[in-house]
């Protein structure tokens, strides 16, 4: 014994303890100590996983000898003996981690059956066909499970087996329960010479072994690749191991009084206030979950079985009020009488747990801190994505159970690794299956969304599908798939692989072709949540947009202003390219501020329009960012141009005279061309060399600005300076901008109140920011540069090339432009902050980069006291409510 | 009056008043306290200097209440009165900042002279043409000085006098001496018309006024661009002003008793003991300056004026000894008596300066470590340049002074404009003038070589190349230069511009065409300063080097191990390169590593002769750093040929192959462009992507150094990884290199004890250095890299384009690829120093990039207590000394 307490009877943990004995077996405790009839056990903590994995895979020091008195006092609770052959106890053996992993880990049930032991239970129970099935269950689970004998062997047996019987007795033998108690008999056999054949060892009889045996199987299980994967997904950290619950068994199986089911205490789809569920009776959970056969609604046990409906709606009242939230319950009925296996926080769409947590404010269960504090951010993504136009004409060419709600639409792939390739290729897929397992997380992770021809509401495709909020269809039983043939037949139709259809996982159709959609509206429960969110945090949420109609959108959702407005995109449009051409070809400045004064009413009616847009709330306007040559033609299709011309016929004088023109401009562009533009002649460079094009930017904004006062609107005009690294750019910038604004401001009789500050994107800028901070009324951190800068990682470059496998490999967790890198980003942005407000005490700092919508990024802004984040109008929510979320940890 | 003291007597200030009083002004103080024989005067100070800029260019209030008195004092001393028709007190009028700026600033001479005090002159000295050779002088250099009449005018008018006197009187009027008394009165009443004429005022008569208008232009020429020029060149703040120091007149033009000279206590040159200078009797000093007329040398006055020779022979050995340093003097004997009007210590060649400083040592005047510190190490760049070689023919065709060792070769150029734009662009040009001025200094700085054929050793060209250490002969008479036709005549052989003539500044030669050079060799003085140096550093001095060649230098100038040996260019070997791309395009691990099989013994001979070179010292291998792309052909080239290829004969089955091939190969290159090389995928990304490549070199390594064991040398390997961003990055490539390097000791039976370290040259790298650190044995700054993603600028296209501009607009002082940027990179050095010691305090961190060779730079890196600097071997020494001289000032 080495001191260390390994082993906990249900009744000593408690709901506190989760990370020793993981979420469930926290649960398993909490719910016998208040008092739900759950079946007794205890648990193995998650100490002891990591013990296992520490010693190189040894089970840990004491643990099976602390086992042995907990398996006694089991045997006290329920009067049956582990191993006897008149009144065996069985045990499921489960993993159970501080965070749920649904599914991703190995179960094991009706453990400490054998050849004796079975009979005990056919006459403990009376019932011999019920007896052997446990026993047949128990033998496939361990032999695939633990032992890691393929599934498909005994499924084929199991085949073989009801064939068998169907020709030797006679009868339709359809369903596995079809199966007589000798047929399950013989399939025993039959599987533990599969097992010893296979493994090279006896199936083991002894049930203390095959509990060891489980134990480790299911640490061992910590470690697959699905789970890995699965954590990495959902950012999980990887050593904390799981702990194991050894539960006794109670059967759903034991007759048509038995039964077996999972129910929700609200409605994950929508939140309503309404148990929703399924239940099989006669069957084991597992038959519920897995899909396999088609289990009915909660609201049929109402009917068919009032007592027990009755009985489990007063403990999901009192479950939610202990737990103040959704509940999400397993159950079980044995011979009439009901056990609660399980209870845990529910998973539920975005739009569901926003409507339940406002409700639960409404309901007295929490406050609206706990509300706002409840949502998951990153969930509201999906609730801010698209669905099918109303108007539209569709093509419906089928309907299934309406499993995760939204709609999508892509090729038709029917494999996981293709749906993967294809979705990281940008391509949009819809991952078709009979059913999906963890195996296909994935798939479902790159497709747009996910359609299964089996299982229900409570399937695997469709718990996923929600978590992840991509949207599914499922139980389309009209979906033939011919994974051979890559083909799928609705009604004698065929689609085959790459075909595009649309699935609408609000209402189950499944749609040919591509359909028109529509942006999403914010429902009341949405905004009520936000309006939490927006009293609760103390960030401002401004948006990035370019144009009046983003602007309006950000408006919409909240933005309390435009915290970057590029102008890159204004000198694109098609009828000014050739304008700007002109002026960076142009050979003096004379030539190039004619030019720019060709741009400079274009200009203004931009600004005019997004500042008009947003009246009264602040513009953050960011002078030209790009290299000038991202303006002028690519100089290889000049070359190949060129090398035509000059094989042509060269009497020809035109042609001559092409090549020339070719030929000269090819100059410019090689001039123009940099080994390295991210880190080139661009941002406040341009302005410092050229001010001439700074200066008609600033022209254009205080014009456009003078108009709007004398309109009487309310305006506020931010100018932000790109790509500083040294005071005296802004000194010099801020003082050019100072003058034209003076100029204007008198020429037109108007008062503008506007400000200047700079983009800190450059580590310079952020280690010299006490400098710089003296000269600015306002930083924005441009995270996307300063990642690219402070990794040496171009982006363009990197997420193509070296970056997945950094990730792959576990160099890097995550993506450092999508999730804000804080040990070497954050590290300098913290460095940046400080300095900053040591010599300027006023200044505002915020976030403009792709991080200004990434929850975590905007928790770490709010660690390092920044004023404001600013994302792109779709993430505006999900800004609001992460802010909230940052303030309230604070 | 402001109570602030702004006029200082000479007896009341002292050498320690440099910043109030200037560096002459102290000067003149300190020497008239040690009681030599100094024309009296006050100094203006400094501050009032600042004053008359801070309040726009107004005389300080109180100045001039504050001179009168001053005036009252230098009239009782000398015994003459300012304005008086007697005996007459003239002045000179002289600036004196704190540092020396030669000839950048103005001077006016024999102030107080008018109509009338000129007779008092006259009378006083019984010398009327020397008189009014004085008011002509002053008349002249007060209107162009002060009143900026263009200095031309007056020649012409002299040289029309000379030829009206000479038409008139006979004679021959060559020298301005043969002008007659008359004549010279005639001028001084021409140059006061055309002084009216072109200011529209009159000349003042009133010395006051004169001395007032005096003081201003003094104050004036602190801003005047040729000494911008020469401040920004040698790192001089503006802000400093400054002083103006009021002198009473000596006069060397009293006739035959009467001269005027410079002169050094040693020979700035070679540094031998023995007066070097020059003097001119009956003259001005600005005559022998000027190198208008060719002075005499010094040693030339022993045997004229033996008694004068020993007083100035004995003073100069007082005045070393009081300033402990080598003395630069100017002196006026007035009628037989010999004034001391300025000393200072001498600007020398670096040669000179380390003979001086050791001569300095062994006369006991200085300590070793004042030896140490007074070699400026920018110097010695100089002595570590080329001559020409002793074997080489050489055709001369011309000899003048040697006045700035070292040979340079180069085109011919006649402008110093014209020189600044060829030298900036790459070419080499000696610049050829008759003498240059102050307002050539840029084209002197881009030249390679200076020739002129007029002017001393002590003349404007000599003393410009010397302290620039540029190479030039002056007073070369046999040189007939043509401005307008851009042509030389040595001899009736014309040489025009853009001929390349080479000059040797140590004998004086001028060549034909270029010249065979050498490399230099240290002196034993070089080699004994060095040698105290090392004592004195604490800082390790390492080289750059990729061969055993270079690898032999560095030893010889005294590395102490090569900090860097890059290994690419061992993949450029042109018997390599097929194989290195093979490499590159193979489809396969196998197919790579069985090109890298192939590279692996090369390699290990690269690896075997550097490390055999440096026995019993580290020598550091980079693992490759580049990306692969820079290995194969680029993709313009072959866009061109397949362009050419798809419009020839395709039923040519050659040419259709051909075409596939280079289509083939135009994917692949395309595969691996990269938008931004610079922060692609190089360095440790390559390592840790294809580790195949990185472990081909380490068993090279490993197999090199085993050999070598075995043979009996001492070495220690030590492996620098590139590009880290991630400890996780060094772990997994420090675990393989441990594991090549186990089984290659294992299985040759030796120990080998290597190294491994980091380069951080990456902003994430120094942000997160105290995680690396512990996986580190040391880390080496790259911070050219550094320096290139702290400040965004991409290296290859900031200098082309943007950089310059910078420089010229003041935003950055330095190219911070040249010197050390502190404020930046320097901040984020010393945050990587800190982290990194904390967590590994053994570790030992050093600089491998450019400004390893850096004095500036290398005085940082001791500031931020590193262990070693590594630069290119030639400048090693300078490194060496460096160090030392930081090291002094901890």
């Amino acid at each position: 014994m080495t001191g260390i307490k390994y082993v906990y009877l249900f009744k000593e943990g408690k709901a506190e303890m989760r990370d020793l004995l993981g979420g469930k077996g926290a649960n398993l405790a909490e719910m016998t100590n208040i008092g739900l009839h759950v079946p007794q056990g205890f648990t193995i903590t998650t100490e002891a996983c990591r013990e296992y994995y520490r010693t190189g895979e040894k089970l840990p020091d004491g643990l099976w000898e602390e086992i042995q008195p907990a398996i006694a006092e089991v045997e006290k609770q329920s009067g049956k003996k582990f191993g006897d052959s008149t009144a065996p106890l069985l045990v499921s053996v489960r993993s159970g981690a501080k965070i749920s992993m649904p599914g991703m880990m190995d179960t094991i049930l009706n453990l400490g059956l054998n050849d004796e032991t079975v009979q005990g239970l056919a006459k403990a129970t009376g019932n011999e066909r019920f007896a052997y099935d446990c026993y047949r269950r128990f033998v496939q689970m361990f032999g695939d499970v633990v032992l890691g004998v393929e599934g498909y062997k005994f499924e084929q047996m199991i085949h073989q087996a009801k064939e068998d019987q169907a020709r030797e007795k006679g009868g339709s033998v359809y369903f596995d329960s079809d199966l007589s108690a000798a047929s399950l008999k013989k399939l025993v056999s039959q599987f533990k010479k599969l097992i010893e054949a296979e493994t090279g060892k006896a199936f083991p009889d002894d049930p203390r072994q095959q509990l060891q045996e489980a134990i480790i199987a299911v640490f061992r299980s910590w470690n697959t690749n699905r789970a890995i994967f699965y954590r990495r997904t959902n950012h999980i950290p990887d050593h904390i191991g799981t702990a194991v619950n050894v539960q006794s068994m109670v059967f759903g199986n034991m007759g048509e009084d038995s039964g077996t089911g999972v129910a929700f205490t609200r409605n994950p789809s929508t939140g309503e206030k309404k148990l929703y569920g399924e239940y099989l009776m006669n069957a084991q959970g597992e038959d519920v979950v897995a899909g396999i056969r088609t289990p009915l609604p909660i609201s049929s046990l109402a009917g068919e079985h009032p007592e027990l409906y009755g009985q489990f709606e007063e403990i999901a009242v009192n479950l939610e009020k202990h737990y103040r939230d959704m509940q999400d319950i397993e159950f079980t009925i044995e011979k009439g009488e009901l056990y609660i296996l399980q209870t845990r926080n529910g998973k539920c769409t975005a739009a569901a747990s926003i409507k339940i947590a406002v409700d639960l404010v409404s309901e007295g269960l929490i406050t609206k801190e706990e509300a706002v504090r409840k949502i998951d951010p990153h969930q509201l993504d999906k609730l801010l994505h698209r669905r099918i136009d109303e108007g539209a004409k569709l093509k419906i060419i089928a309907k299934g159970l309406p499993a995760s709600p939204g709609a999508a639409s892509g090729k038709i792939v029917f494999e996981a690794d293709i749906a993967e390739k294809l979705g990281n290729a940008g391509e949009k897929v819809i991952l078709v299956r009979t059913e999906t397992t963890p195996d296909d997380i994935h798939g479902v992770l790159a497709a747009q969304g996910i359609l299964t021809s089996r299982g229900g509401m409570t399937s695997h495709a469709a718990v996923v599908a929600r978590h992840m909020g991509k949207p599914a269809v499922c139980g389309c039983e009209a979906l033939r798939i011919d994974y051979n043939s890559r083909k799928i037949t609705i009604e004698n139709q065929e689609y085959t692989e790459n075909d595009v259809i649309s699935i609408d996982g609000g209402t189950g159709h499944v749609i040919q072709g591509l359909v028109p959609m529509r942006d999403p509206e914010l429902s009341g429960e949405f905004q009520t949540i936000l309006k939490w969110a927006d009293e609760l945090r103390t960030m401002q949420v401004m948006a990035n947009a370019d144009n009046p109609v983003d602007a309006a959108k950000a408006r919409e959702y909240g933005a309390e202003g435009i915290g970057l407005c590029r102008t890159e995109h204004m000198f694109m449009d098609p009828v000014r390219i050739p304008i700007v051409q002109r002026m960076i070809l142009a050979q003096t400045v004379e030539e190039r501020e004619e030019e720019l004064a060709h741009l400079q009413p274009m200009q203004e009616e931009d600004f005019y329009g997004i500042l008009k847009a947003m009246h009264g709330l602040p513009v953050t306007i960011r002078l030209l960012d790009p290299p000038l040559h991202e303006f002028l033609p690519n100089s290889e299709d000049l070359i190949t141009e060129i090398a035509e011309l000059r094989l042509s016929d060269q009497e020809d004088r035109e042609a001559r005279q092409k090549l020339y023109d070719k030929e000269s401009l090819l100059k410019k562009v090689r001039a123009l061309h940099e080994m390295n533009p991210m880190l080139g002649h661009r941002g406040c460079r341009l302005g410092i060399t050229y001010p001439e094009i700074y200066a008609m930017q600033c022209r254009a904004i205080f014009q456009a600005a003078a108009r709007l006062v004398k309109e009487g609107y309310i305006i506020y005009p931010q100018i932000k300076i790109p790509l500083v690294i040294h005071y005296k750019e802004l000194e010099i910038l801020r003082q050019m901008i100072n003058k034209i604004a003076t100029e204007i401001c008198l020429e037109q009789g108007v008062l503008i109140a506007y400000k200047v500050g700079t983009m800190i994107e450059m580590p310079r800028a952020a280690l010299t920011a006490d400098k710089i901070a003296q000269f600015a009324d306002f930083f924005s951190f441009g995270t996307n540069d300063l990642t690219q800068t402070v990794f040496g990682f171009s982006r363009d470059d990197a997420e193509g090339k070296f970056l997945p496998h950094y990730m792959s490999s576990g160099i890097l967790e995550n993506n450092p432009f999508a999730v804000l890198d804080r040990d070497g980003v954050g590290k300098i942005m913290r460095i940046c902050a400080e300095l900053a407000k040591s010599t300027n005490p006023e200044l505002k700092i915020g976030i403009c980069g792709e991080h200004g919508g990434d929850p975590s990024s905007i928790d770490f802004c709010q660690e390092i006291n920044l004023n404001y984040v600013s994302c792109s109008p779709f993430r505006v929510p999900i800004a609001r409510l992460s802010a909230a979320q940052a303030a309230l940890k604070g």
